[in-house]
């Protein structure tokens, strides 16, 4: 079975040393009730219940998966409901949860070092309470008062679960063109009829009730994006007593079988004149489903990392236990026919990619965190708007950088296994195949970089960028420690200005330029961002004895040299534009149907 | 379903335009009786075999998968049987082999097409054909005349299968440390004795007879890979008439459960006291299995390639198909919602990543099966040596760099599908598991590395390099075209050169440089090989008319300017060096087993 054990000294770290986070707290009168021993234990209790209640069911919930059982009914993997009755009962759902509604109100800064500890042990069963904390971040933005005392409470004591039904089977990346229909009672509900499609939770066993936020279109609306409504559906009608009535006209017609995360219910959701209620205004669903996307994206980023930190554990054990040949150094075990694989470079290489990526990301996603809650919790408006803007430029780059070295971690850290790597048994494969999907919902990775370079960057010509490679350059002035970190965090900082200076020149010259480079405009920015994480963490280590700092800039050294590079090979990809791929003629791509 | 339509144009683009193989065959007395029609007839037989008959049981193979019955039974998925018995009486599987034993003797360069076929409409299946041709291929080389007759005709019918059982549970890449026995017998026969893991089609239902492949110890056979015996080991004995006798001592202990190639039966195989016979020299097993080895490898570079071109077809037929957003160029379907995605840039990027891989791949397996085939027939002596070389060079090359881009490449197809691409229905998500293994069997992929920079680079000073370069130069001096492919290469070629040179001088410096480095060099090594052959492809088209010449132009221009430049990253990497990862104390890469 599966080895984790939660990488708490490495979360302080990054929560103590490198971002300070009990100075940010009581310096912000809004989450000066944080304190460090309350989040110490939760981390610890986390670390328990993932360990010993989560991970235990990640390779059978695998085996078995999610299953249809007919007439609408989805059954989880035997000891998902018991583990979700646990982990609702101890308050997880709730622990970032607004206060005034049954929340405990903890930043994010610590929901997401417990959601990375739930990501790592079981990505599939992540998903039911994620999915839950994205339709309460939503409906505390938009919802009506009345919609929030409802239903707020149930979901955060994990009673009641939440979905996202968003997209149809013509319409994923393109929800303008969305066919669901929403048409008004004289109650002031609404009849929405319609078919959702990979709708994660849409049903299944763990709770009471369901309710669904459901993007449709009211009659007479407008076209595309600026006609999309949010509606409120709830499996089971809600009474004013709180208790529920009848079954309201909505099903699961199926779920999918996937590559990965089969433990996880993806529903085909059809919507027969169910009964529903508008969320916010009419015509601003989008809005409203987006002001909980940069939450959502940044949790997903740590999905990536999830998997990442257990196929890292699970590698380096069987790299210390597996005997292949001898080491280049020096003998190792001479009373044994062969030396232990982690002495061999070029399995470190492949550990190091993958520790390299967890620590960069979970850094990173404490970055985007800290600003996620400076802009919800601060007390200062310019501070507040300030940290907005980083937090829109980084989101998509915290999806999906975090994702896509994701997927090369697990992919590296498989190898490492050699054959056994592609046994089930050994639980490698399956931790490849469950992190790929992070890669692709919550927004396709090609659009996060559509985002980033269209509407980060380009729009604004490039000021929050300008901005962000201000406050790097500036940090790295102010660095103590000496460390090759930081020349090469400035050349990082000087290749992504030049090229974001050259990338808006050709912007203006051609017409496919944002969408032909922004992949890779994407991955060269998210280079600097990981090169600027490890700065910090070389400047929170410098200074303090002990292997535990001293690796850290050893860490940074790995970098440097074996990961860094490739921020100049993006960069050249993205000015030699779009062109190459635009010269075709359609024909180019035609392939007969049969 | 999924389609296929082989790419006939593409190969006989490669075959006749860029490796002019007519001229090669008759120049070549062995050769000279092959001839282009009977080749183009054997092509488009296997593109409607494999169209036909393979690619419909890919994805039902992948569902049922091979089955263990237990007491040693191994059925393979429903039509594998049919499939097999009209793949084997159409003589695909001695089409390369040995006339004198009933093969037909086609060149490398006819049977690597039929292989890239094969490989890309059903993985699973051409696992079973191909190990019996491998096996064929180590008899020849040195088994005796007996142990030829007895055997070759049969297994190039496709009566009797092979199998090649090398791997322990505790010697996979380190093979010296087998524990398997071979005790002699008083007729000159031996008792074989062990467990092998990983044995593709170690038992299934489709022969008559399986002859097994085994390497073992003598007893007092000297430690290590120097002391290691190749014995042939049947299923069933053969009577002197050929017909089959008592069944051997060895089973099937079970199968393995796998993320992908489920088609394929995975064994664990029990030799107990089984009767075999010693092939070749006492001690001279592993060299004796080399012999092959360049063979197979080159053939998982072409299993790379079939995932590749499987996941093009399919993710192009798509991205035609799929309507979702609007052309940045300018409206392309206003009748429609939406426009089809094949118009975004981005779409088309990994469209062109898998194409140009491709198309990359197919030319630079042709070029090292040329120089086998001129290694093999060749009639003179310079030239053979001369080839073999080039083949020692690059077989590395062509097994891991291939594969390894296959891998990104069917990730890119795959991601073109959004959602629909995690879903098994798609069949897009299988061919990325699939694909995946060729990445780890037959000396996983930082083996391959290890080989390269070790054995072929280190070795002999790179001479093989050396001789390389200057043939590189040589063609793109005497090139024709213009065109930014010219340029290109040259500067692949300094950068490899300059590469090399600086390696090899820390390879004197450090113990462990070369395990460091070894990837990343044969990844820009790899690149430089791309390089060329896209020059070989431009050359060819030039001043040809027709879009399909001027399309062979533009892919070229897509691969310098969007793929190429990951050369100058890998460079980079490999002259940080190995220190990076050898700074680590070995405590570093500890984790508590539980």
């Amino acid at each position: 079975m599966a080895v984790y054990n939660a990488p708490l000294d490495d979360m302080r770290f990054i929560l103590n040393d490198v971002f300070k986070a009990e100075n940010f707290w009581q310096n912000n009168e809004n989450l000066a009730h944080v304190d460090l021993d309350t989040v110490n234990m939760i981390l610890e209790e986390m670390a328990k219940l993932s360990k010993n209640v989560l991970l235990p069911l990640n390779r059978t919930g695998d085996e078995e998966g999610a299953t249809y059982q007919g007439d609408g009914v989805v059954t989880t993997p035997a000891g998902f409901k018991e583990a979700y009755k646990q982990y609702a009962e101890s308050g997880w759902i709730g622990l970032g949860g607004d206060p005034e509604y049954g929340g405990q109100g903890f930043p994010k800064m610590v929901t997401m070092l417990t959601e990375e500890m739930v990501f790592t042990t079981n990505q599939s069963f992540a998903l039911y309470p994620n999915l839950t904390v994205g339709a309460t971040l939503c409906m505390l933005a938009s919802a009506s008062e009345e919609q929030k005392q409802t239903y707020l409470e149930r979901m955060y004591s994990g009673e009641w679960s939440g979905t996202m039904c968003l997209t149809e089977p013509h319409a994923g990346t393109d929800l303008g063109i969305i066919k669901t229909k929403a048409v008004p009672n004289d109650d002031g509900s609404y009849k929405i009829s319609g078919t959702k499609i990979f709708i994660t939770g849409g049903e299944h066993d763990l709770t009471d009730n369901i309710i669904h936020l459901v993007l449709a279109k009211t009659p007479n609306a407008p076209e595309g994006s600026k006609g999309i409504s949010l509606f409120l559906v709830p499996k089971f009608m809600v009474n004013e007593d709180g208790s529920l009535g009848e079954r309201n006209t909505l099903s699961a017609g199926s779920i999918e079988h996937k590559m990965g995360i089969k433990g996880s219910a993806t529903c085909v959701m059809n919507f027969d004149e169910a009964k529903g209620w508008m969320i916010g205004e009419e015509n601003t669903g989008l809005a409203s489903m987006f002001v909980m996307m940069n939450y959502e994206r940044v949790t997903m980023g740590l999905q990536g990392l999830g998997g990442t930190e257990l196929a890292y554990q699970n590698a380096a054990l069987y790299a210390n236990d597996r005997g292949q040949g001898r080491s280049d150094t020096q003998l190792q075990s001479p009373e044994k026919p062969a030396d232990a694989i982690v002495h061999h470079a070029d399995v470190r290489r492949m550990l190091l990619n993958a520790r390299a990526n967890s620590e960069a990301s979970r850094c990173f996603a404490m970055y985007v965190a800290k600003n996620l809650d400076e802009q919800k919790f601060s007390t200062d408006p310019e501070a507040a708007k300030a940290a907005a803007a980083r937090v829109a430029l980084l989101t998509p780059i915290a999806k999906a950088f975090l994702t896509d070295k994701a997927l090369e971690a697990t992919v590296d850290c498989q190898q490492v296994f050699g054959g056994h790597g592609y046994i089930r048994e050994w639980g490698m494969e399956q931790i490849v195949r469950d992190t790929r999907i992070a890669q692709i919902y919550e927004g396709a990775n090609g659009i996060q970089a559509l985002d980033l370079l269209g509407r980060k960057i380009a729009r604004n010509e490039g000021k929050y960028m300008q901005n962000f490679l201000a406050e790097i350059r500036d940090f790295v002035a102010n660095m103590q420690a000496d460390h090759a970190i930081k020349q090469a965090t400035l050349d990082a900082a000087d290749t992504i200005e030049e090229l974001t200076k050259t990338v808006m020149a050709n912007i203006g010259q051609r017409k496919n330029e944002i969408n032909g480079c922004a992949v890779d405009y994407l991955h060269a920015t998210g280079y600097l961002c990981y090169s600027y994480m490890f700065a910090m963490m070389v400047e929170a280590a410098n200074g303090k004895e002990g292997d535990f700092y001293t690796n850290k800039a050893k860490l940074a050294n790995f970098f440097v040299g074996r990961i860094l590079p490739r921020i100049d090979a993006h960069a050249q990809m993205v000015k030699a534009g779009s062109d190459p791929m635009m010269d075709f003629e359609l024909s180019y791509f035609e392939v007969p149907a049969s």
